[in-house]
């Protein structure tokens, strides 16, 4: 009997931790890789899907294809509900229970709302490719009820869209909103102007991107002002409901009148750290990732590791204090890379390393011809914005991606919505027209 | 004030009535064009949508995008709830109305269960995105659950795909899942053999495409079978729950045990025919269309014109007996043409004109390398099957995708399929797995 190794989840780090299995020695263990979903996702380009620019199977790969050659890994399509760590085995939500002698947890993070899940329903965040339709679903029948509208003040409240949240994916969203108010849609309307849409970005904190360099932030803000987005910093929500929202500011209280937010404020880790700490005892941090060992295995628990976003996990190097790890999909792949060589060293005897993150920079775009890159180089950090920063990103985003033909087809998406500004993905599957709103006259 | 145009419906015949006021003469009339979704559909590739081939913004471009450059035209998402002939009116869902000098209904049609509409929860049809969405979700999570599943009977059940109704749809939704069992998943799942999955074609008359001529039919139900599907016909369906289905034959009562039963039987005009009934008296024929005068007027009320699969409409050649009117897209396409011309006339003074159907053939596919051609020539029919006819297929259906960008990523969507038989878009936004199942021990 073979040693089996489960794996929850199958983003970047889960992915590669299967993956690290493959080859000369592949066939020392069994491989389980049980996800809720049944493709991976690359996640960096799902605002694309939610702003139509992309289809979703252009970033999603079925998981099974993914392992169709590797032939120690079997793909279960399920959702774990509960770790029995002393038993070793692993319960889905429909009674299916899983065996296994090394653990890899890595099954991600979720939106947080800071307590107020009330406002989920207002302000849908991004993290699945049905938040992303409804995201889309959103935005595009929001200009549809604009077009119907008569009443200047509710037309304005239903042009106007708010991104929460001034990291990576609002300013990704924010930027592509204006960019498909002002060129897109432009000219498909006949009566309203969707160039005076108004994309506002709300930020609780001092700057947009905050991981990034002060100066590149400030860029960052510049690019984002000159696409036509509305930047609001040290702005706090402080309520959300079906007509737009509430903000404290430095000016005082503010009301924003919107029909379209999106919630890109808070990242909360996957519920499955709770049912880790239950089963282990382990800590749980702040945002509820799971505290791990150096090598990235749970306190008295050497066969369970924790991975990627689920994990408040640390670099070592040796003669220096351990650093966080951010919440990065480098992050997330070398610690995938890390857990799986840890188990095969166990499996030989060896003595276990503890995880190290090579970091090699950050980057982040805004819009069309827009972005900031931060890298590590050996002769010190490479920064620059602009046009040159977006190829980079651009080129660095298609390269990662999974298969060759989402290479090609994203490409060529992206060539066509840069010559036309066309964005062929602008469809809505379901309108959702049941509900009623109160009669109108209007003149056909 | 220009002469108000309202088009109900933008499929092949609404979109077609549109265009044909663009141009010169365009700015006589003023057209709004309202429909229940935000795209207009090519339809005849909805069903490699539902088997994983295309992505739905493929075959679905947004309806305003198309009417950009003509200004005359106005569109509007919504959905028609009442018309008043006299008023000349007609009132969407939400209470906003709609005034028209000229009115066109192309509302299309929709699935039929011959009053057993509980069926359709356990048989879905395929006319909309969404329904193409639940198929796919529905044939692989079959896949999916086959691999999680112990129970030899049940796994069988799993394994088995019936398609009711041999009609075009059928045919090619039946040709299309035995190629996904036998090529596309083969490799993939490490429990189950997905070539051992059985695809069933259930019909209730004796021959597959029953408006091809008997020896393409014939041709048609070989191909079938090479490609893997069993062929039943003279087989009525009797019942359907999440079971499986219970079927007459000829031999007596039969059973077949499916998770997942597609239902491509029966064709029903859009319930806007009842509403065009009660508003003006006209006749509907027994599939609820409408039967529309030889202009496809509705009798007393000639600014009221029916076209497409909601008219039971007739052909008009003069010295002939008039000839019904097939429901295929060139069907609809002409008399959108016609209804559009015969508003002109209208407009002009001069007299309006009967509905003539140019007949050039039939076509179908059955799946790969396999078609039936049906052409009328001046020298007689023409009529071929297998490899050529479905090139003459192929070329055919991407000649008529809307939009150059569409034509070019379905040419390289089918030619990555056509040599690796991988289908790009097998993915399944919502797994649904909040259903719970009864418990199973697994081995991981």
């Amino acid at each position: 009997m073979r040693p089996q190794v489960l794996i929850i989840g199958c983003g970047f780090g889960g992915l590669e931790a299967a993956r690290a299995f493959s080859g000369s020695g592949a066939a020392e263990v069994d491989i389980t890789v049980v996800d809720k979903t049944n493709h991976h996702l690359f996640q960096p380009l799902l605002y694309q899907v939610a702003t139509a620019g992309l289809s979703a199977p252009s970033i999603a790969a079925p998981i099974r294809h993914l392992f169709r050659g590797q032939r120690n890994v079997t793909t279960l399509l399920g959702e774990v509900a509960g770790i029995d760590a002393n038993a070793k085995t692993a319960t889905l939500k429909d009674g299916a229970v899983l065996r296994w002698d090394h653990l890899i947890v890595a099954a991600g993070a979720t939106h947080s709302y800071f307590g107020r899940d009330d406002w989920a329903q207002h302000a849908p965040g991004l993290k699945t490719l049905e938040d992303a339709f409804e995201i889309r679903r959103r935005v595009l029948l929001a200009f549809e009820a604009a077009e119907r509208e008569d009443d200047p003040a509710r037309r304005a409240a239903l042009m106007q869209f708010v991104v929460v949240g001034a990291g990576p994916t609002g300013v990704e969203l924010a930027g592509t909103f204006a960019e498909i108010a002002r060129h897109t849609l432009s000219g498909e309307f006949r009566r309203i102007d969707p160039r005076q849409a108004k994309v506002l970005l709300v930020e609780g904190g001092p700057r947009v991107l905050a991981a990034m360099p002060e100066a590149l932030s400030e860029r960052a803000r510049e690019q984002l002002v000159a696409l036509g987005v509305e930047v609001k910093l040290n702005a706090r929500v402080t309520g959300i409901d079906d007509q737009g929202l509430d903000l404290t500011t430095a000016g005082g209280p503010e009301r924003l009148h919107s029909r379209c937010v999106v919630w890109a404020a808070g990242v909360a880790a996957s519920p499955l750290g709770r049912v880790l700490a239950e089963a282990t005892g382990c800590a749980l941090d702040r945002a509820g990732r799971v505290v791990v060992e150096p090598d990235l295995s749970l306190k008295g628990f050497p066969h369970i590791q924790v991975i990627g976003d689920l994990a408040a996990a640390q670099s070592h190097v040796a003669g220096r204090e351990p650093k966080p790890v951010p919440g990065v999909s480098p992050g997330a792949k070398q610690m995938g890379r890390c857990a799986a060589a840890n188990i095969k060293r166990r499996l030989r005897g060896e003595a276990i390393q503890a995880f190290r993150y090579s970091d090699y920079g950050n980057l982040a775009t805004i819009g069309r011809n827009s972005a900031v890159v931060d890298l590590g180089t050996p002769a010190g950090p490479l920064r620059f914005s602009g046009y040159f920063a977006w190829l980079f990103w651009l080129f660095a985003h298609v390269y990662f991606l999974i298969g060759y033909r989402n290479r090609f087809v994203v490409l060529l998406d992206w060539a066509w919505a840069y010559w036309t500004y066309d964005r062929g993905a602008r469809v809505v599957a379901n309108a959702g027209l049941s509900e009623a709103s109160p009669a109108r006259d209007v003149k056909a």
